[in-house]
């Protein structure tokens, strides 16, 4: 457990780096939503504050006055139990509060944390800390997903803005040779062990049976994704399920999210601009549909999240150096020989659908509506990524999408059986 | 393995039975779609031909001619590799071919399958019969479609139309009470066993553990479900799944598929017409938000499938006398104290999102499309209905329904954790 | 003025002119609705009957008893003074009542019609007359739009079913030349003039100055407008309204309604079955916007209604011998010297928006609804077609669509400013 | 005509006055759209430079290097013959080009626009000066969408921003009665006359003959259009067009836009804030749809366009002092005994739709797509706005929008059949 001052610095040190990450932002870049499922900046970083002023200012702190009583409702993501929120759909036709007055809203919200963290007796920091450690989590969440964000509100625009110039070019032209590595079956356990902090649900830990599976030492590269696209994959409705030949139909997809062809070359809109496709490096932005038509045309399948979680937590020397956001690149690295991928890079699409493990429980109150009430229609994806905190990351982590979502910066880990 | 004259005996028996069902039809019947989800009952008729005509006399029966090359493409429902099939939501815009050529379709096809059957020497039978088999269970899924979508358009209609009266009154107006066993848990075998026909979604059997479990001795009642509806069940944001909450909102759901409140009293709309809702009978055509939110509401939970089928084949004797198809009463009975409703009545709705069993293998070529391509989106039902045909069922059958998907017969049964 | 006999007479014929159109229909055709804008025939069949049970049987008839009240609700088309009507988008998802049922109701409210004229005593004959014409003249709207439907609802069919055998072959290869007559202006007089029965909207007679204007002596041919495809006329946006621009992008439109290019050469579907393009006949199923985008890229445009309905009236000999219904052609025809196609064959868009006259006066009461609150969004075509009754059509008669409705017999007259 | 001097000093004024409105704005309020129909302001402020950038300086000025080419694609609003413009309904997704940059555009254009115009021979100004005066004219209008756009914006806001604190109260509290006056009819001249600037299509003057009228003193006041809604007009299909009554079913309109109910009392938000409503002064920000039914609600009708032309300019001492942009309210006045509010306060709408008057040319080359295009399915406004600056309004003036169209100053004008 932590004490105080390891608290607030903590909570410093989570809050200062969303600023940190919209440094780059010119006023005008925090009003914009792009589509219905990205967030203005300039929310993330006021819901974020919200969620500590909601969870523990306005719960804990006696005397606490609301920054502005509107926020509670403008700044609530989807929390029912707390009242209507305001619709998700609608957060890039506001103008209204001003970047200014959001960054006024974060120190006032901040203030007050620090100085409330300062008196909290130690009995009552036991039950306050774990608020304190889902709140930085949560801010942590937002990270990311602001470089998701800004990322895809950028590539709507004609004149490809850039986010962030890249300082270490990442020069290598070729990754390591795909291999399948067979791995035994058996009784394993999954799920959290251990006090540190974890989600909900990646709780209870349980026992399950798994057969002998192969698991790819490394992602699957623009290059062999190109082979896929070239081979007339997006046409051949055998190797897709129905609801993702529908989807790529509707929504005229013929390549990844970001890939365009320009005067027939392929490119990627990435957060450093605009740059030709590294064919060596792996292929990003891509809905589990296409992940599960990659892997199927290959005649193999995507990992079960038990299988998955089960090799990572079998390789512990391969996890540490993973490409995470923290590196400043913002965009996966092609594999070395020494890494397989498996923590950072790319979120890497499971085959497993997003169910409670057995035996789940959600947390009390509000904070319930946190993780299980989405757990229905989506897929789990395993690993963090590029734009992943490192601290925010474990093997036992469990992020979730649509199976049509692709603005995160996922990826395509083969597996197949034994 | 059947004989040739068996089979034969039983291609007519099933063939005769999708055509008895049709018999309350007037021909104006036949032509209507009154959602895209359900087909007009001649597109049933004509797509079941269809499925011996391509899979069976197309393949098999050298120089055969087509009754029309066009039903290629009419009666193809979703068969990709056979070329893009007519869409199915414009079924219902067709009066031709009409309902008279239909049959005729039908009694060629019959015709020649059933001379066809008497000349196939007997090493051939045994690589045919299984596509037989399946023709004649996909025909019977279709002959349960068929009882469903006829349902759904009558109730469209304000006159309210009759597809059957009933003629044994079912008078039962309480139900045994609802008791919750307590089931151990272990590691127990999943998945079809024997030479019997089943679908390959039952395959391959499998190893898993289960922790134990409550599991209802009885389907939920209408009047247990009315009490959720006026506690405002579906305006309680907390029961419900993100996407359920969304469904019925954006739907206006507030009761279940065909219930009427006429002069203050609720009403369902059953294929012996408008009734009052007898309390005491199982709630039926409900989605699975619905059921979901339901067992949540009461602590409790939906089984998953791998519980449901473990609770099944515990319990053989319970699995006779179901309420079926071959009944005639085409809804749910009231369960009484010998009858725990697994089988027959209404499908039930299942935690357990529709996925491969580990090492799953779709069939071979375009009949490889005819389960596997389903694997997303959608939720495991089992246990059969009262219009599903009796020979049709078994405790490892896998039914799978998109969860906002009302109009088949679908019920709720509850589970917990022990 | 009519005696009771000549009465009976005329709603006898009429009423029967109607049924005989359903003629080549098998019941499965009298069921479907191919888009929102066309219903089902026994939609018509019954509406326009619920017409007469409704403005005369039920408003005259002491002591009459409606068929089916429900049908009040049922065939209701439009009019919300008599209460909400049944959507119009969901005509074709009802089997129920059935097109035998149908026929009953026909005949029992023409059973009354007939005895109902039989004892109106000469003075209230006098103000019942006028509705029986208005019920008259609505079902002759109602056999043109059985035609435009039944075409419609056919050809999504790809067995493109045949409507009618053509008996008189129209084999003439050449259409007169096209000239563009000048016509000196002046102050006119517009509407109908004397005492045989008009619409509403063709009332008061009003003056009005006109420019001279240049008027062409036939329709536009099929020839000529390939002619306007070929020169890539649908990728110029310059010669568009910006609406039309819009509707055919939005529609992926590229030719009118019905042709379809097969092997290289143009088709089209007629209510005779499916016909190679005669160049020499008259363009029709044209929408308002390519009408006009055809005229502007001739440098010409469409003509104004008053100027239509001078030119017309200005040229009585010329206005028989048109191409009507009676004529059992149901297409146009390729136009002679002596034909100027003024009434018959098609109808014409005029550049006129749908107005009322100066003074107009709706009907009373809910026959108020019958024309005047359409008159927003619309355009007046002139002159009839080969669908329309002889007897229903006159130099005064205003029809009218939106400009984005092709389904009606609609073709092309040039104009221009002298 | 203009010298070299006055046209800078013109061109200087209009441009000012543009950036000058925008004064009160945020950053982060140029970005916003709210909804498809209104532009962020910063696209008005770019679009309008762009036309001058488009049809003069790099259409005249030799070697005029263009500020960013890529600014032709994003601020072309609809030329397509000058390619396909970037979707108007995306403009709210770009937050480059930034507000700064967007304001150094304006800058550079100006700057070679003034630099330009000094040097322009006698000889060439003659031709040069119609498109400056166009390029002004157009700016005006977008001074008035500016206004429209950001009032729509602001209103959706839940904080109510306001945009300008009104300095000189409007405390009338009564209006003068209204008054029908009987005018005469006749044969009349329509249209512009003389050499000041007109848009084309206020061309050509032509005679129509009129009947006599009913025309009222003043607009429909808020009390009055309140007396509607209290009488239940929003549930009176009968007083309704059709498409106004789909329109209004559709959208759930029960009162004008900005109208709110607070506490039981009516409120409007108005660019000076959420107001009490005023309910002497005039109905604002109504539809088509709405205007109609009221007059026919009132046994009256909206005025002819040709009617209001002849009212107006038979009454030219009442054009005198209107309530324009320049006032500074933005809201419409209660009118005053001497204040027939014909030129200012609201546009009114008029019964006739926007169709080309009688020989109508419309101008050369691209700029022909800026009025004739749009003629189909909009109805004519008359008189300007309180958002309309005074000297871009003249009797003879058309504006246009979609019947279902009420984010502009639109009101009520009563006019009758005498």
């Amino acid at each position: 457990m932590a004490t105080n001052r390891q608290l607030a610095q903590l909570v410093k040190q989570v809050r200062n780096k969303t600023v940190e990450l919209c440094q780059p932002l010119l006023i005008e870049d925090y009003v914009i939503q792009g589509i219905d499922d990205v967030s203005p900046p300039k929310w993330h970083l006021a819901h974020t504050t919200w969620f500590f002023e909601t969870f523990i200012l306005l719960n804990q702190l006696k005397g606490y006055q609301a920054f502005d009583p509107l926020f509670q409702y403008l700044f609530n993501s989807y929390y029912q139990s707390l009242g209507n929120p305001y619709p998700r759909v609608r957060r890039g036709i506001l103008s209204r509060p001003t970047v200014e007055t959001v960054y006024q809203y974060r120190k006032y919200v901040d203030d007050y944390l620090i100085s409330y963290i300062d008196y909290i007796p130690m009995q009552q920091l036991q039950t306050i800390e774990p608020i304190f450690m889902l709140g930085l989590h949560h801010e942590q969440q937002h990270q990311e997903l602001l470089l998701m964000d800004i990322k895809y509100n950028f590539s709507l625009d004609p004149s490809f803005p850039i986010y962030h110039e890249k300082n270490k070019k990442s020069t290598a032209k070729a990754s390591r040779p795909l291999e399948l590595i067979h791995v035994e079956g058996g009784t394993i356990e999954i799920g959290h062990r251990g006090n540190n902090f974890c989600f909900d649900n990646e709780l209870p830990r349980y026992q399950v049976i798994i057969k002998p599976y192969l698991f790819a030492t490394r992602l699957v590269t623009n290059g062999e994704y190109a082979e896929f696209i070239e081979s007339e994959g997006y046409q051949k409705p055998n190797v897709w399920l129905a609801d993702g030949w529908d989807c790529i139909k509707k929504n005229g997809w013929e390549a990844p999210l970001y890939w365009k062809k320009i005067d027939g070359k392929w490119h990627e809109f990435t957060l450093n601009g605009l740059q030709e496709l590294n064919l060596a490096a792996p292929v990003a932005h891509i809905s589990y549909y296409e992940a599960d038509a990659y892997a199927r045309w290959r005649n193999l399948r995507l990992p079960l999240e038990v299988e998955w979680e089960h090799y990572a937590t079998q390789h512990p020397t391969i996890l540490r150096d993973g490409n995470f956001m923290e590196e400043g690149l913002f965009h996966p690295r092609v594999s070395t020989v020494t890494d397989q991928q498996l923590l950072g890079d790319l979120w890497e699409w499971t085959a497993s659908p997003y169910t409670p493990y057995p035996g789940y429980k959600p947390m009390e109150g509000a904070l319930g509506e946190y993780n299980g009430k989405f757990m229905s229609n989506q897929f789990v994806l395993r690993g963090g990524c590029c734009a992943t905190p490192k601290s925010h990351i474990r093997p036992t982590y469990r992020n979730f999408f649509q199976p049509d979502k692709r603005w995160q910066f996922s990826g395509i880990r083969l597996a197949g059986d034994a």
